[in-house]
């Protein structure tokens, strides 16, 4: 760790921490700062050698005088790219043991494409033209976390048996969010092939370690402001369950006079697939949250090395439950971008 | 609601959204805009009249043209100030039947105080000290939402006990942090006074039903990223369920370049004030993260009009489990800033 | 103008805010609000109808019981695609009057690459090696707005000296920042080709006017915390002036959370070109901040639809005045990002 | 300085490095991070000992493996708590050599209260009303920096004479907002009492650096989104030129989600108190916008350990040229609150 103290911290007070410090058996090096370096004041900074646990950086900042203790850490081995050395993908089986759909580790891109929430009369047509188009896989929601208490909440179960009744016909794999820990069960019942957790239960740590459990992928949702490490820290509850099929998911973060529903986390792309081994999807829907968005987006996420997209989609936008209004429901449009996002995605690796 | 268009929108399909509102029997009134008042350019605004849902919004917004469908709506009734008639206040019962303690209604300045993570050795000291300071409930988390699975997590239902055990002796109520809606039983066996749902679950919608179910006093903590909007109904989430002992705690959020662990959000006591009619209580150990801010940020709440202050105690903050170095650990420093914040909470009545 | 009021307000008072603005012979259009639609309260609405002007919005805004008022009104009508019909380009004059480059309105990706602070060793064999691998544009800062007064200042006068000697040998145009009204006239005397204004000006509204009277091509550079809508309306005091050579570059704003310098604001390529008619250029090298980010943001950038990418180029880093660390170094690295850039942009224009 | 290393930093990278520094005749002392004590992965952090520039700073930072740099400083001398050894005050000469106003270093608040924008018939009304409630200093605006071309620019030279002229009958001292370079002597012809730099100049060096050449006393605004740091660097550059007249203004910043107009920073209060010399300013106008939230939001800046308080005032609000809905504009109301904010300034105090 690193120990910063407060400027005018006297001499006694900073051998008292460092007494303390070396009574674990560490050493502690002081850095006397850059006197004449700068006519900005110095600030005092210790660094401490030895195996440092939380613990003694509590102890350490209960003193007066500590002004942060900064601890030497970095992204989560389970997830970090030079802890495991390349890229790896998750792969998906599709219904009916025909195979499978693989995503991340150089693979070409995995559209992902659904109706926002399941409805009983449009999930069908809508995620046969998403296949028809292109997707890989198809999205559904029967649990809707709403803002309001008076908002639609979602079919519930009846919405697993229409997306799961779907995929009979359609042959995809499907995704799907869960809310609840008491809802794992039912998840498993209908044999859901991806679980998703969603922005508002980025930091539900009891839901992560539940989903992390069932050793079924997980589609990470990125909290709408959470930090990168914060994400990927919370993103590591669910791998320490010993569940590698972890996918992270990008979709628009918090942000200050943006035109679109979300400021766009695009340039994260590029961080994460530098530093982390999971596959990174780019949801282009729920991002820019209008249907004249999704086009670009996609291209943005493609070209800058997203392992998957996801959107939305409805053969009729107007009976959508949810969020009909960034749905594409035409399917040449997606025939059309889902075909350009590939050629972009497979151009632009030359600069990976 | 009212309808915006896009730029260039044509009459052809503005004539088609008008057709579908007035089918559905409701009045639209179009605005034609400002045409020689600015040399900026229109955008074309329709107003709707009429019994409007959730769903009619839908409808229209999923219109190409459609730029954006606001819906006129605002403070959730069951919150309130102006459907409510006046500020309302909380009891929350002292242990052995013997009174209560009262927070909002115009009542005056309510301390809570405790430690952050409740622990074996000094729970029960710390207490005490809060309690002859002047503090009118302890708080003390047995169950702690860490942002890496390797931080501690809490002592669970040893620390339920260790909290309700140190009640039995200092005769202040409890409010203590819950997490996962499968530990609701636990919570009512060990008669926790006031639930407490954190930053990190302000919309685990799930929760918030669970924890209203039970009747009990709540402490609602903002999400440290959701607006005002989303958290009141986030909050209504609560009272739906026929809980009206909902109370509203700011906590800080997150924000650009500035000092504290976070950005102090001590204006809103001002506006929640004046459109709620719950009990406002503001965290000065959370918000600031450094016993330094603590005195100062509680001078704040109380003279800007909160109801209650809550803050981290503990006698041995070197020792604390989590954020001892927020902790105040001084009786007579604790007993003097609780004596002027009432004084000032007093004295800024004048300006309600 | 839109008109809410607060909550609880009186017939009496609205009656009184009505009045004032039929004397001005303007409608009013009370919107009763949607009564049955949901159980969250009412906020009275009124639509006003009239060349409203500024004057009459505060009038307005300053009665008690009105919360907010809300103009009509969009994009400025200078920028506006809407009205201007379509994409418009500017063109830039090469060196020796040897023909021009032009950017935007469909045309091909022109990407503007130089030193970051013009150096008198480095700049010349900088630019030269840009050219080289494809760059139409040369950037070089000889003034540089430093956030410490201790830090390096830029060479200022020598430096435009530099950049105009590098310019006469590698014969592409140059853009450069002006910090200070009362540098213009040297702007001019160097003839720089395109005057850039830096973030940290984007709302210094007399440097704004001053560089647009100059008629030459302006780099308008966002804020770093400015919402679109306030940085069209501070680009517009450019174009007020009469100069229609207005180019907007987006380079990051500050955000939370984010890995790279700034947050990234990729997905503004798709909005601004898609309500504004200027040319839109993207700053790769200050969004991301480091030299491994430049090469996939550029990949986005061309891949969504900027007219232009602009960064940091620099044959020796380690002697780069002013963020070396950012600037790509290596020849064929650029001449191959350069080259990807545009096989993306061609492709990408399939989803305009 | 401490230099972090990307993840996987081979040796001879870091030697390479390494070789650079010791050839500047500093020490470099590697620090191998905590093998044992986390699961998370390291990173490698190197400790430099010398008298370290800006220069050095940059060439470190120019390496590929390198990371990030950090420099150890903190705030600039010129301003520091801790180096200049008490809270300085700063004295505003009364018109006609009446003696003073005293703002800081302890001494009882001081009210800055006028209106936004200065008008012809209300300004001198005004500034009466204000006097006679209990204000120090009047505040008035000639020149006025607005978003939109189209808006209102300020009365200019006009406005400085009808400021001036009511100063004379007031005999209270005058502060207002400079905007350009060239407006320097007219100020200075005026005899403008304070100058103010307002927070769209926040970076706009070359206006701090002439301010602050003219001795005069100066209200530096902070920027809506400079952090702390930016903003005392910024603030800096006044003082260099050999000005120790700068007042700190806070106004609120921009945020996500807040009730007001900006996201208050009353909690900035408390920390610039700890860390700076200078007299601290809270603009409770700006930071809330509206008339209702002025009383209290000056409370908790009062009772919080602002030397000063900044407010708009207007005896007629309908009438004034911008801002007008959140000029207080009945006396008996500031009279009480002036009365109330200098009470809970003196009883706060007990916490400092």
């Amino acid at each position: 760790m690193i120990i910063q103290y407060h400027l005018g911290t006297g001499e006694d007070q900073l051998q008292a921490v460092r007494a303390l410090i070396r009574g674990w058996g560490f050493r502690v090096q002081p850095n006397p700062g850059e006197a004449g370096g700068s006519p900005e004041a110095s600030i005092q900074v210790d660094n401490v050698f030895g195996n440092v646990n939380d613990a003694h950086r509590r102890e350490v900042a209960a003193f007066d005088c500590v002004k942060s203790v900064i601890p030497i850490e970095g992204v989560p081995q389970n997830l970090s790219l030079i802890r495991r050395g390349m890229h790896h993908s998750v792969s998906i089986p599709l219904p009916g043991g025909k195979g499978e759909v693989t995503i991340g580790g150089g693979k070409p891109l995995v559209v992902m494409a659904g109706v926002c929430a399941v409805d009983a009369a449009y999930t069908l047509p809508s995620h046969q033209m998403a296949k028809r188009a292109g997707a890989n896989i198809n999205r559904g929601g029967a649990f809707k976390p709403r803002t309001s208490p008076y908002d639609f909440q979602g079919l519930k179960e009846d919405g697993l048996k229409v997306l799961t009744d779907a995929r009979a016909e359609v042959g995809l794999p499907v995704v799907s969010e869960i809310l609840d820990v008491r809802d794992i069960d039912l998840f498993m019942k209908y044999d859901i092939d991806v679980l998703q957790t969603g922005t508002r239960n980025a930091q539900n740590f009891e839901l992560l370690i539940e989903v992390g459990r069932t050793g079924k992928p997980v589609l990470y949702k990125r909290g709408f402001s959470n930090s990168i490490d914060e994400s990927l820290k919370a993103a590591n509850y669910i791998m320490e369950q010993g569940n590698d099929k972890l996918i992270f998911c990008l979709r628009g973060v918090k942000g200050i006079g943006h035109s679109f529903r979300n400021q766009g986390d695009l340039d994260e792309i590029i961080s994460l697939s530098q530093t982390i081994d999971r596959p990174i999807v780019y949801d282009v829907s729920h991002s820019t949250g209008r249907k004249s968005g999704v086009a670009r987006a996609g291209a943005m996420a493609a070209a800058g090395g997203a392992d998957g997209v996801l959107l939305d989609v409805h053969i009729s936008p107007a009976h959508a439950l949810v969020d009909g209004f960034q749905a594409i429901d035409v399917e040449e449009d997606l025939a059309r971008m889902i075909k350009v996002w590939r050629q972009l995605h497979t151009i632009g690796r030359a600069l990976n």
